[in-house]
């Protein structure tokens, strides 16, 4: 018998809340992420990386990355996921943790960090 | 022979671009509002319609209305275009106007407002 993962226990638990009809918001984040001088465009390959990684996690709806118009060294992400567990389990998506690793050291500052509770519109699932 | 309304001169704009090569950036838009006091779930409503509306608009490819979990007056929207004409186009969507007319007395205060260039991930088409 294999020892149950954190990922096996949070896709237990929401489980066990849908079927007892409780509702899981979702969970959306926005937020920027400033790259040390000159590493915006490596930052950013990483970050879309990333976004392959998680985008097909379970419960991910959205994972964008975005530059700025006007900060040359800004990235934001904004992320929907079907609830904040499912964002939580995304860490231990294959190959996500080496990810960080290599694009820590080109971050030089996060900020701008919103939680939301994403409800509808176009580029969600309906429910 | 008809004459041209503001949709059909961007959207020849855009095809005029496109065709000589030049690349048109994504647009994309956070925005907070402030309900009036009591009226976050109606504002939620118009701005769920907002979203059936535009959403059709073209070169809309996300438009997210979000709550917070923290702020009981507060919404969030999304919104990622394919270029910042087609965003501005979209104000003539059928209905548009009106529903802005219906939505403008429940709005205490817009604020937070971040310009980005959607590059991909989860949710933008590709490309």
């Amino acid at each position: 018998m294999t020892p149950w993962t954190r990922r096996d226990f949070v896709a237990s638990a929401i489980g066990l809340l849908a079927m007892r009809g409780l509702s899981v918001t979702r969970f959306g984040l926005f937020g920027k992420m400033t790259a040390q001088p000159g590493q915006r465009d490596a930052l950013l390959a990483h970050m879309l990386t990333a976004a392959r990684l998680v985008g097909d996690a379970p419960g991910c709806e959205l994972y964008v990355v975005h530059t700025s118009p006007t900060e040359p060294d800004a990235l934001w992400v904004s992320e929907a996921w079907r609830s904040e567990a499912d964002h939580a389990a995304s860490l231990d998506a294959p190959g996500v943790r080496e990810l960080i690793a290599k694009a820590r050291p080109l971050i030089a500052g996060m900020s701008d960090r919103v939680v939301t509770v994403p409800v509808g519109g176009k580029g969600l699932p309906v429910g």
